[in-house]
C-alpha cells in the first residue's frame, strides 16, 4: 500500500485554502497535517473554515517553516502573489515539496513576469518550477519539486485551445478569449465589487484589454505547445454565482478544419488525461456540469459563415483551476494514479 | 395639453407584455385599456400578472380585432415570431398603429426571413414597417404605422457598433459578438433550459455558430449603416440572472483610431438621445445600472497589444431591448420627447 | 397646480438613499436639488450612483445645514442611527421638514430607546417625531415636521398584524415573527456577511433571541393598536436576493377568528390606503411581485389543525420598508394623494 | 476487506437520482450497477445527467426487477410516492433491499398515510419498513430490507428538536415549524413554481397551514421520540438557492430550561452520530456550511424575553435530506462505519 503524504495548507483560510482542505480530506493517500493562516492564526478552525465543523479539531497555526518541514512532506500554499514566493522559498530550503497556486513562478520568461507583476521575489527558485497542468507538462511534473499551479482563467482557456495549436490547425493572428468567471475567484476579502447586492442580478467586464494578469499565462502556454508566439485578446466577466468559468475563445482555423476535426484532434490529445471531457462537435458545456468537481468540459463549433472556430472550456474555478489541479499534480507527482481523490462527478444540480 | 393615447397590449401575459403593462400604466400620456393573452382570456389580471394585484381590475381578455380598433389607438403585440404577423395584419387593416415586437417585420430582405425563420406571413405588410430603434431610425418612425421593435441582442449590440461603422472606423472583416444575457430573454414558459436548478449557479453558451435568429437581424443593421457588407460571429451565452444583457463585440479598428476616438464618436452619434450613455473610455458598463430602465450602457477599450477594439452595450433587455423600446418608439411617432414615461433611472442594486 | 417640493438627500450614496433619487426623480410635484454624501463629497454623481450616470450630472456634496435650507423645503436622511440625530436637529433648526430614515426617532418611549440602543442623542426633538406609516399615523403625518420612517421589517410585521390587533381578534401571549429579508438591508458597506461567495447559495439566521433592534419598534406599535402590551419573538433571517422581506406571523386568535375574519378585517382597515393589498384568504404573496414597488401584500391563513392563524407581509425593503415609504409620508404631510409617485407596479418578473 | 455491494438505483434521472449516483461512485464498498429511468430508458447516461459525463458509460435502463434483482444486493428507489410503492414491492419479493426515498412507507399509522395521500398501495409491506435516520433508529436499521428514508423537510426538523423532547424539556402545546428550503427539493420537471425568472429574486410561503405532507412525518417522530401526542405548525417557504433547508423552531421550555441545557442534551443525544454538528448555543447555521455535505448543524436559542427556544436545524435537502441519508442508512445496515463515503465536509463557498 502507498505510503501516507503528510500535507500542509498555507493561506488555508481563503477559498482556495478550504477547497485544498476539502479534497486532501478525501484523499485516501493523505494526511492534512497542518493548517496555516496569517491573519486567523490561534482561532478554531470551524470558526474559520465554518464547513470543516466537527471535522477538523484544533487551531489555525501562525507559518513556521521548521514546524512544517516536520509535520509535512508537501505543502499546498493559496497566498497572494508576492507573498508567496519568500514562503515557498523557506519550504522548499528544508525539503518540502511545494504546490503553489500563487502566480510567483507561473512564468518562465521572468521579464515578462517583472512586466506584468513588477517584481520578482524569487527568480532563481522559478527556473525550478514546473507549470502544474498535468495535461500539458505530465513528464516533467513527476520529478517537480516545486509545481506552479495554474490559474483558472489558463487553465479554462488553454485546455480547449491546446489541441489546435499543438497539431497546427490556427490561423496567424490574435485568438480572442471572451471567458466569464463566478465571484469566488476573487477570495475571500469583502469588497464592493464582490458585495452581494451589487453583484447578484449583475453582469460586467473586468481588467480588459490587456489588463490582466492570467493573459501572459495563456499566451505562454499557448505559444510553447503552439512553437510561434500567440497573442491574445482577454476579456474577463463576472457572472452572478459562485463557482465556475467558461471560456469562449474564437480563432480563424486553416482551411478544410472543421469542429470535428477540432473535436478528433483533442480527443486524441487528451487520452489518458481522466480530468478532461471533449463533447461531441456542437455542444455547449455548462460550469454547472462541473461544479465542485476536478473536470475539465471542452467542446469545439465550426461559425461556417465566417470560418471561425469556437472553443469552450468549463471549468470549476476552485478545483480544477486551483486546488483539484494541484492535488492533480501531486498525484502526479508521487506516481499516483492521476485522478485519485478527484474522481467524484460534480454535485449537480 | 397633449390627447391621451389608448393602448392595447396583445400578448399581455408573458414577460415583454407585464413590462409593458408596467411602462404604460406610468406613462403620462397613455391610457392602458385592454389587456388579450389568449391562453389565459378570462382570468383575473391580477392572478395573471400578480404584480398588477390591486392595481388594474379586470380580466385579460380574448383577440378580437373589431373591440381593439374600438378602444385602442394603439396595441404593442409582444407575440412570438409567426404567431404575430397575422394579428398585426388585422389590426392595421383596421387603422390600428402597431409596435410589434416579434421577429416577424424586423429583416428588410424578406429571403434572409425566409432563410432564418423559414416562412412569411405577411411579406407585403413587411414592406411599410420600420425598424424601431429610435437612435438609427428616428426620422422613419415619425411616420411608421408598424413599428417591428428590434430584439433584445441586437438592442445592445447594434448601439455600440453602429458609431463606429457608421464613421468608417473598422476594418473588413467579421466582427465578433460574445453576448449575454440573463434569463427573462427566454420567456415565461417553464422549460429544462430555464428551470432554476439548473439555470442558477451555471453558465453556459447556446445557440452558436450562426444558428440564433438575431444574427441576420444585427448583420442587416450594421450593414446598412456601415454601407457594406458585414458578417458577425454571434455566440449567445445565458447569465443566472432574470434581467440584463451585456454584449462584448471585437473589431478590427483602422490605424490610428483608438478608444477615445471611438468615444467621441459615439457621444456625437447619440448627441439629442435621451436613452444612451457613453461611458468614458475603458469603462465596463454593468448590466445591473440599467436595470429596469429603458438606457443602454455604451463603452469602448483598445487592446493595443492586438489593435483589437472591444466594444461593450449593457442593456435590460425586457426594458430597451423590448418594452420600453416600443415604448420610446410610440413616443417619437406621436411627436412626444422621446423620453415620456421612460426616464426613471435603475432600481440599482 | 401645486407647488414644487425641493428636496434634498442626506445620505445620498447608500441604497435608500440611491433609491429615494430614483424615487424623486420621478416624482411630479419634487425637485431634487440637494445630494448630501459626506464620504465621497466631491466625487461626480454618476459615479458614486451608477445608475444615474447620464442623468443626475454634478458632484455629492458635503453636508452643510445652511446651503440645504437655502436649497430645500424638505431632507430625507438615510444615515445610520446615531449620526442622523445631530444632523436632523440642524436641519430642523432651520425649518427644513425632515423624513428621517435611520431608528433614532422612532421609539416613544426613550428609555426603551436607550435600552436598546444604549444613546440618546436628541430626546427633546424626538418628542415631536411622528412614526411614519401612513396606515397607521396618516392623521398626525398631515402636520408632522419630522417623520421618523419605519424599519424594513416593522413595515413588513406591523401591516398585516395591526388590523387583527385593532380589531381585538388576538389572544393574549408573544406573537413569533418569522422575518426573511433580502441581502441589500444590510447596507452597502462591504462585509464578511454580505460577501457574495458566502451568501448567495446559503440561508441563515441572524441576531435571533431579542438582538434585532427593530424587536421594541414592531411591539409599540402593535402595542399601541392592540391597546395592551405585546411581546414578540422575532427571527430574522438573510436571504440570498437584493431586495425584499417576507414576514411570516404566527399568533393564537379568539375562538371564531379565521382567516375569512382577518381578511375582511383587514381590507376594512387599509380602505383608503394605496400601498396595501390584502389576498384572498390563504394566499402566499412573494416578494417579487412587490420588487421594485411601494407596495405591502398582505394574507391570512388559519391552521385548522392547531388553532393560530399565520399572517404574511411583503414588502421591498428599499421602498416600502424605507425610501418609497419615506416619499409616502411626504405625499401625506403636503396634501398630495398619497400614492403620488408611488404608483408603478413591480418590475415583474 | 467488506465485500462490494452491488447497488442498483431506480428513478436515476431525477435530482436525488443524481445525488445517490455521485455518492455512491464515491463509496469504497459500492459497484453502481444499474441506473434506471423510466422516461428517459435508452438514452445515454451522459446525455441525461452531464455530470456524469465521462465518468458513467452505458445507458439509462428501463425498469425490470428480475434484471435489477440478478444484478444488484440493493436498490435505491428516487421515485414520486405511490409510484413507488408497486415497485418496490417487486424489488422485496426478490430479495433486494430497498432504500426509498419516496413517502410511501414512512408513516407508521396507515390510517394517517391514507389521510394525508389519499390512498395505500402496499399497506402490509408498509408494517416491516424502518424510518431512515439512523440518530433516532439506528438498531432497527441494522436489519431493516426495507428502509424508508425521510423527507428534507422532516431530517432537518426533527434533528434540532428530538433532544428536547427525548429530554421531556418541552411545555405541552404546538411547536411552530417555520421552514425554507432550496429550488431543488421541487425536483426537476420544470413549472411556473420553479421557472428561474419567477425563482430568483422572490421569496414565498407554499402549502401552509397544515397543507404540506411532511407535517405528519415530523409529528409522528416527535411524539415517538416525545412519548406524546404533538401537533405542529408547519410553514415551508421557497428560498432562491438550489440546495439547502434551514428550519427554524419554536417551542416553549419548560421553567429553568435554557439554551446551554438544550445545547448540552442534544450534544449527548448526538454522541456517535458522524453526521450530526451542534453549534454552541446562540449560533445561526448557515445552510452553506452544509451544502453538498451529509452533515446537519443544529443550535438552539433561548428567548429570555418570552420564554421561547428557537431550535435550528439545517441541511443540505438532497443530501442529508435525501441520498446521503439513504447512504448511511445503508451504511448501518450492512455494518460499516456509518460515515463511510460520506465523510467529505461541504464545498464551501
Amino acid at each position: 500500500m502507498t505510503k501516507r503524504i503528510r500535507a500542509a495548507i498555507v493561506g488555508a483560510t481563503g477559498y482556495t485554502g478550504a477547497e485544498l482542505a476539502r479534497l486532501l480530506l478525501g484523499h485516501p493517500n493523505v494526511e492534512l497535517t497542518v493548517l496555516v493562516g496569517a491573519s486567523k492564526a490561534g482561532q478554531p478552525v470551524e470558526r474559520v473554515l465554518p464547513s470543516l465543523a466537527g471535522i477538523v479539531r484544533g487551531e489555525v497555526e501562525a507559518f513556521d517553516a521548521d514546524r512544517i518541514a516536520s509535520r509535512a512532506d508537501v505543502a499546498f500554499c493559496g497566498l497572494p502573489h508576492g507573498a508567496s514566493a519568500p514562503i515557498v522559498k523557506e519550504l522548499r530550503a528544508r525539503g518540502v515539496i511545494v504546490f503553489d497556486l500563487s502566480a510567483d513562478f507561473r512564468l518562465v520568461d521572468r521579464a515578462v513576469h517583472r512586466e506584468w507583476y513588477g517584481d520578482d521575489h524569487a527568480p532563481e527558485l522559478a527556473k525550478s518550477a514546473v507549470y502544474g497542468m498535468p495535461e500539458l507538462h505530465r513528464d516533467a511534473l513527476r520529478t517537480a519539486d516545486l509545481v506552479a499551479v495554474p490559474g483558472c482563467y489558463p487553465t479554462a482557456t488553454i485546455l480547449p485551445l491546446a489541441p489546435l495549436f499543438a497539431k497546427g490547425l490556427v490561423e496567424e493572428g490574435p485568438v480572442i478569449v471572451d471567458a466569464k468567471s463566478g465571484v469566488s475567484g476573487a477570495g475571500r476579502a469583502p469588497s464592493e465589487r464582490t458585495h452581494f447586492s451589487e453583484t447578484t442580478e449583475g453582469f460586467r467586464a473586468y481588467k480588459i484589454a490587456g489588463a490582466h494578469r492570467h493573459t501572459p499565462e495563456i499566451e505562454q502556454e499557448i505559444s510553447r505547445v503552439g512553437a510561434r508566439d500567440v497573442r491574445i485578446v482577454f476579456t474577463p466577466h463576472l457572472v452572478p454565482m459562485t463557482r465556475g468559468i467558461l471560456s469562449t475563445s474564437y480563432l480563424r482555423v486553416k482551411p478544410g478544419v472543421d469542429a470535428a476535426r477540432c473535436t478528433a484532434e483533442a480527443r486524441a490529445f487528451f487520452e489518458g488525461s481522466p480530468s478532461v471531457f471533449v463533447h461531441d462537435a456542437g455542444a455547449c458545456p455548462d460550469t454547472l456540469w462541473v461544479r465542485g468537481s476536478n473536470r475539465a468540459h471542452v467542446s469545439y463549433a465550426l461559425d461556417a459563415r465566417t470560418g471561425f472556430v469556437i472553443a469552450q472550456g468549463a471549468i470549476d474555478n476552485l478545483v480544477k483551476g486551483a486546488s483539484g489541479q494541484a492535488l492533480q499534480c501531486m498525484n502526479v507527482r508521487f506516481g499516483l494514479p492521476e485522478g485519485t481523490g478527484l474522481a467524484m462527478p460534480a454535485a449537480w444540480p
